[in-house]
């Protein structure tokens, strides 16, 4: 590709700003325009970051469907959306391309406020059938006649949402187009039977033959035929091989077929898009990560996310981190305790490095299980372990553990099963934004009888944590944490057990109490000193639990001071819910007390840096001393109240 | 099956009180046995009640998985858990068994904590195959050798997790042992592409032979050849017929085989047993739902769930109810809606009749839509449907939702998409107990910005809520309501919408007000008779309308009383916090409030009448009185206190 890098000439693309645009051209310029897409997105990517391997797999795909498909009115839905940055280039969004995940930019994923080229929005994965069906339902009922293509990766389809949507996409009539688009990549490489099955389906004998003769059908029926249409599928389908899986589940199968080749993907498209077959099918894409740029292919997550990088040398401009990756504090802290207790064992749905637990698991391979997309399953298989007497960390981050919920209640909770679940990515989240933001987990879970909840202020308190997670074996337990790098304070070797439902007090005043849980502890902290220098001597506690709640601090709080808040960097009915209670059993309300609890508020943050996040949610340090002020009836003294009302 | 009925003697049965002794007998006595286990189950829910069919369909099944595999050792993991009578009365609890589902008796699913036999508890669908895998794993890691079997039903195979943990237990070498239960039927007929493929493998030619070669192994091998075991298994493999998406999935596929007959069973299973397979096997039983008992057999949904019942006629003593159940007036509001606005199309997932949805789907056939026991797509395909501008009610009980939380939050709430939960079952369920509890749903969903959530108080309420909610085209909505019989009063035709996020005042008193959230309004106005009648002036209002809030009432309610109460079936994280932190904006408890919220505690609450569940749960009128009197310095009056306080 000797137009990457230097050369930066898109006089193609130039001309193409719509799907409406490309449409115009001749389907031989589609093979040019592929490569100044790649190009331009290559180059987008190295200025902003972001999902770079996932999009470049899909060039090819991207401009076919817009080719063949009449989108908008043809809906086109990508699966977790971090693909779509040559779709966002080729509709309408080029010139916004080189603000993507910037505040104020484009998002990272498809939205539905940013073009109604994303028919649905996406970033958890493994929607875009369920929601494709609906697409699809809708139109039959409304009595139109568009076509609705879901794209779902291989990594995608180890969810049972993708598989629940299967079954019944498969039992109905309705027109579906899925695209599967097979890398052999979700960020790690996918595991289970499915991906085996996949990877079968590519290597089998039939595969070259199989390309050559997808191109001999689409010769064959280069337009519909009318009468002989249904003839025409009967004769791909026995032509073209493997699947059969996909047909048991009721799909109409074409594949594998060569997901860079637009001399095989136009043609099949087009098959299908003219057929008059009802029902859905399935057509398996075989694609590579990061095609099209040498260091993406050589690397091995294919660039999955990446820095501002170098175009030619490909060198990610990494600012050197100050301190560890919480996850990797995670990660070290495990490893410890599992040296002495062979009774751990680790838990990741797919994320193995995101976790941390790609380095638990070249510590301990055999205590290590990623089960793949598939939350769920994860958190139910460790409750089994957990039944033989094992100690089960499920390493999960807080906005996916979302999808596991019931399964914490019914299966962990409810039998008091000793499952601890590390809440990575917990709070906000920066550039992944609205989709991926930690917001609620204190509060789903906090409702569930019994568990044990914890949130680190620092690298030493997870150490700690984890450390308390091992012993708690009477009662499933979790504790949170957040995306990004520790504070930098100097660690132990090994955490050390925190006494269960006691929190500490850092710093003792009169005036003001601030009870912080988590790492908000920090601007706890550097409120403390603005209130002080206006001379509102501040208490400042970092509560540790949740639950059981530190009750005799709660309340020598509240007692002890003139104004009490609390802050999280969570949802309404988390942490400040556990507190209010607290001190309504003991009456404290009744005599009253001037009581600020400041947690995310009741609508989605975008992304942003983290910080401006935490300023956006009034969860930051500002918001604290608002909040005193406020109370103390001092609020004209501080233009950050300003802030906070007029939000 | 003649000894059912008058004959209730169970000689055989009389001798048998756990595996061990069913592991003396003889082979050829088995027969007896299971029929005797037949006699003994209908007899005893004919005067408990429970679920009867399921039972029916496995009592060979128990039978034989208990005389062949060691049981407690061997762990015996039933899917959902409520065709686990006869393992039950196999299983120690015989003598137990006539208290079934009643208060203090035997849970109607299966529980560790009642027995050592349960090694994982259920009751929502699906989980068996990953606990197992997580038992299997475990014993792996252990170096033990017990063999795991986990049970799960055809319709259970329609979930999302289900597959999950196919997927991950067909990429991995750890034996386990799954068998469907292939009944054809869950509490509905089963939907979706799966069940349409069992039914082809059941129905295929093949099946009457396989019947037979499934016996012809067995005789070939009827001990562990150690040698030719791996060979036996490739033989017997080549032999039977079927099962291609099973072993595709990486599952060693046995079947089908006829699942009442024990001269198929045990050998297969002991097959199974000695054969040194690594990996998962599955064994496909065919059987049939309510097998052995005539009523059962010939009724639509098998006896799934019954009421008390005579045993020779099979009649039900269903008592005339004195109003209609609450999931038929959703039904019947529903329905007027639907004949005036052609968009509003109704999902249930697997749970037709017990969400009234089988009566809308005979008005409206083409907008109903029963998408098998997958929540997760279910709530994303009413996502879809609603892009396109359909008005989708997503009809799941309160604790099935939680199954779709993620996609509640992340399809549907971040795009604002206008899909209506329709929350049947929220609250205390009754003899379903801890597992069906519908607990947490207004704390799961009243964290998610932009929620409308409701909770009727009436039947009426909910008329005007399925009104309001067709209303609400802009945002995500929910109604809640309970379980059972409504209150009785005289419905309308059509509800009427209720201005958003406004209560109403049913009662005006000076001294206590309560503010009640859905149904526990009846208690409210009991309890306030109650606080009359001790010259405690009591004002009762009814929030409709946890988000948003009205925020006036609340705020005049607080103003106005000495002490405010607030109540709801729900944990903590709910409705009160929502009216806590208005509040505290307000500055309320800044200058003190009386304030008592009401919540379901931090336990999980068993099986019992609702009632009870409502009193140990401490939100009923007697728990509002002693709030009250608490409140006010009073307590001494009160012997309900006591209970309160030592609960």
């Amino acid at each position: 590709m000797s137009q990457i890098g230097h050369n930066r000439q898109t006089p193609l693309l130039d001309t193409v700003s719509s799907p409406e645009d490309l449409r115009r051209l001749d389907e031989d310029q589609l093979r040019q325009l592929a490569d100044e897409l790649r190009v331009e997105m290559i180059n987008a990517v190295s200025v902003t970051g972001g999902h770079l391997g996932a999009g470049l797999g899909v060039v090819e795909l991207t401009v076919a469907a817009h080719y063949v498909f009449n989108t908008p009115d043809d809906k086109l839905i990508w699966d977790v959306g971090h693909q779509c940055y040559p779709h966002k280039i080729l509709t309408e969004r080029r010139e916004r391309i080189r603000s993507l995940r910037q505040p104020g930019g484009l998002s990272g994923f498809t939205s539905r406020k940013e073009s109604k080229f994303d028919p649905f929005g996406a970033a958890h994965s493994s929607t875009s059938i369920s929601a494709g069906l609906g697409f699809a339902v809708a139109r039959d009922l409304a009595g139109r006649s568009n076509d609705v293509i879901a794209v779902i990766g291989d990594g995608s389809m180890s969810a049972g949402m993708a598989y629940e949507a299967m079954n019944n996409a498969g039992a109905m009539n309705s027109r579906l187009i899925v695209i599967l688009n097979d890398n052999d990549m979700s960020i790690a490489p996918p595991v289970g039977a499915m991906s085996a099955y996949l990877s079968k389906l590519i290597s089998s004998g039939s595969f070259h033959s199989v390309r050559s003769l997808a191109k001999e059908v689409a010769k064959k029926f280069p337009k519909p035929l009318e009468q002989a249409a249904r003839r025409a599928e009967e004769y791909a389908r026995g032509m073209l091989t493997g699947g059969t899986l996909f047909e048991e589940m009721g799909f109409f199968y074409i594949g594998p077929i060569d997901g860079h080749n637009l001399d095989h993907l136009l043609p099949v498209l087009k098959n299908v898009r003219d057929s008059d077959h009802d029902g859905p099918v399935l057509i398996h894409a075989v694609t590579q990560k990061g095609k099209g740029y040498e260091p993406a292919e050589k690397s091995a997550d294919k660039y999955h996310g990446v820095a501002t990088f170098d175009v030619v040398t490909g060198k990610q401009a990494k600012p050197t981190p100050k301190a560890p990756a919480y996850q990797n504090v995670f990660a070290k802290a495990l490893i410890a305790e599992a040296k002495e207790d062979e009774k751990i064992v680790a838990v990741t749905a797919a994320m193995p490095s995101g976790t941390g637990l790609n380095l638990f698991g070249d510590a301990f391979p055999e205590r290590t299980f990623d089960v793949g997309i598939a939350e769920q399953h994860a958190v139910t298989f460790c409750a089994g372990m957990a039944c033989e007497g094992f100690k089960p960390f499920a390493a999960i981050y807080s906005t996916f553990l979302q999808r596991a919920y019931d399964q914490v209640v019914h299966d962990v909770a409810i039998q008091k099963l000793p499952v601890r679940f590390a809440i990575d990515r917990a709070g906000m989240v920066g550039a992944d934004g609205v989709t991926h933001q930690g917001s609620y987990d204190i509060t789903y879970l906090g409702c569930i009888p019994g568990m044990v909840l914890m949130a680190a202020a620092d690298e030493v308190e997870l150490m700690d944590m984890v450390a308390t997670a091992v012993q708690i074996d009477d009662a499933p337990s979790a504790f949170r944490f957040p995306r990004g790098e520790a504070t930098g304070v100097e660690m132990p070797e090994k955490g050390t057990p925190l006494t269960i439902g006691k929190g500490r007090v850092l710093r003792e005043g009169t005036k003001v109490a601030v009870l912080s849980y988590g790492t908000r502890l920090q601007d706890a902290l550097k409120a403390a000193d603005d209130l002080a220098a206006r001379g509102l001597s501040t208490t400042v506690a970092d509560a540790r639990f949740a639950k059981p709640l530190d009750q005799d601090l709660v309340l020598r709080l509240a007692r002890e001071h003139e104004v009490m808040i609390t802050v999280e960097e969570g949802a309404i009915g988390g942490f400040a819910t556990q507190v209010m209670h607290c001190m309504i059993s003991a009456g404290v309300f009744d005599q009253g007390l001037k009581f600020r609890p400041l947690y995310l508020p009741d609508f989605f943050i975008d992304h942003d840096k983290p910080a401006i996040q935490q300023e956006v949610g009034g969860v930051d340090s500002t918001a604290i001393v608002a909040a005193a002020l406020q109370a103390l009836g001092l609020e004209e003294d501080s233009a950050a109240v300003q802030l906070q009302t007029s939000r």
